[in-house]
């Protein structure tokens, strides 16, 4: 099969083509027949040796979403079947012409939903419905805000709170706001010119929302916490402040009883991924065959501009997933 | 009806005794003759004139938890009637022979626990209750740690965990290591000598508490946090420390998915207070009925003695509740 390979890390241009054998499956696996994969700042970060390693859990190949047709299906596996369209997050290997899956790793694809839409949405809608459904367990006419909204994750935290009926207050830079309205959120601040914080107590009339799902750590975490209301919770995604260690406002956490929890993919079990996708796959897989919920994609590439792809990733800017489309029909 | 009363906020020889009305119950109110009321911290706070007030909420009388029997009933209250044993939390208004009690604020006296008993378990117990099991979660073969563990809701912590079949570290001083072992604690360090983070460490094999029932805050914050298993819970009941706004190792939240709520009582709604109330029911009432959990008396003195109760409260060291004893037999 063709895939992409590096020998060396380092810049994009390390990507190139390759022939290998199609994986082997384990017995829970299913062999699926990619057609499209999504790319992500992780792969980015592998390929540069931010892991110490090519290898990431599974595969030394780049990729952790894939879509595809299941082509086999291991002895033990049992909720596939040969020919069923899947989405599916694997543990590197996605960046190939075959992949092989861990079922409890996938999903069915909607009816209507294209493998491109498909390969775009896991990585950003899992941990979206685990932070804003299951964490903060957002439910009708509450109210949340979403930092970094025209991020994947961000974004598809919007999309999801919007759909579970919540009033969506959003961060982004001038340039997305408009994109972030588009997809859901009631009120878009500029992250830069807006003070959120002030924005959000005028807006609420000094209620406070009840969840704020946040990427950015460093000083952001003390004012999320002022602009929850009693019993709100900030669900903590990333930290992209680079400040890892923040002075939090205890007493105030005391006395208004909040609440702060971290979540992360990649340092779970394999048992606690398959729970998250299942949770996922009952919450979003109804919501996006009605059409409530949308992939966002961005640029597709083909497989072979993989380059390309991650440096259209590196240059940032852009809204919406970045995909490879593989090349057979 | 006899009651404790003071004109000036100040030290406990401020108190005396006097004869007042008795108070006028609301629609939703028992009216309970008072048998047995608990002394709190809180008291002495508001006779120092901490809360810029002598009422609490209700009265001016000092007092937040009674035990008795109901003498009459008001026209919208349903679930007691007179010569039931009630055991109430209460506004204000405990240190009296009679007082007005909403009966959501109250429950049933479990047989063969007596009124000096009963005075001493719901301020205590509701707030362990909400820690240990509502808000941790904790069950059978978990493991929590307990900070202040001689104290009032540290011990009602402990035994609450122990009860719920937990392993149960805790912290104390090394005068009352033995009594909070003795209330079912597992194994108890020296909150001086021992650092408690390498004890929880050891004792786990490096793995880890499910839950850290904190009342200390301030740099307890984060060691709390690195005694955590990955998902664990701080609950954060006080802060002792005076220090209010600690560092937070963030990137250690985000990574584990840890956890940390706030809870306090007094500043919630009735409403919340009620269903905190009903869960403490549900939970420690059948426990104490069948003796898993047991009341912890400390001195008790005679309702005109409130004084030398405050006072015995101030020099602080014992352990158990400090109780007040109503005249009337």
């Amino acid at each position: 099969m063709k895939a992409v390979v590096y020998e060396n890390f380092g810049k994009a241009d390390v990507l190139r083509l390759a022939d290998l054998p199609i994986p082997e499956k384990r017995d829970t696996d299913l062999l699926v027949r990619v057609r499209a994969a999504g790319v992500n700042r992780a792969d980015i970060l592998q390929r540069e040796g931010a892991y110490g390693s090519q290898y990431f859990g599974d595969s030394s190949l780049m990729g952790l979403e894939v879509a595809g047709e299941v082509v086999s299906v291991g002895a033990a596996a049992r909720q596939f079947a040969v020919g069923d369209r899947v989405m599916a997050i694997v543990g590197g290997g996605g960046y190939a012409e075959f992949a092989r899956v861990d079922e409890g790793m996938a999903a069915r694809v909607p009816d209507g939903m294209s493998f491109v839409e498909a390969a775009s949405v896991m990585e950003s809608f899992v941990t979206a419905c685990e932070a804003v459904s299951h964490l903060a367990e957002i439910k009708e006419n509450q109210s949340v805000l979403v930092h970094a909204a025209a991020g994947g994750v961000g974004s598809a935290c919007v999309e999801i709170a919007d759909a579970l009926g919540a009033t969506v207050y959003a961060t982004a830079s001038a340039e997305r706001m408009a994109d972030v309205q588009e997809i859901g959120a009631d009120v878009v601040f500029d992250y830069r010119a807006d003070d959120f914080e002030r924005c959000v107590a005028e807006r609420t009339q000094g209620r406070g929302v009840d969840a704020v799902i946040d990427f950015i750590g460093g000083d952001y975490l003390a004012r999320n916490l002022r602009v929850l209301c009693p019993g709100g919770i900030v669900v903590q995604v990333g930290i992209l402040s680079k400040q890892y260690e923040p002075v939090i406002p205890l007493n105030l956490v005391l006395h208004n009883r909040l609440r702060l929890v971290g979540t992360v993919m990649k340092s779970r079990t394999s048992e606690e991924k398959r729970a998250m996708i299942g949770r996922f796959a009952h919450l979003a897989l109804p919501l996006f065959a009605s059409g409530r919920l949308r992939p966002l994609i961005g640029k597709v590439f083909p497989m072979e501009a993989a380059a390309d792809a991650q440096r259209a990733m590196e240059a940032g800017g852009g809204f919406g997933k970045i995909v490879l489309e593989m090349p057979h029909g």
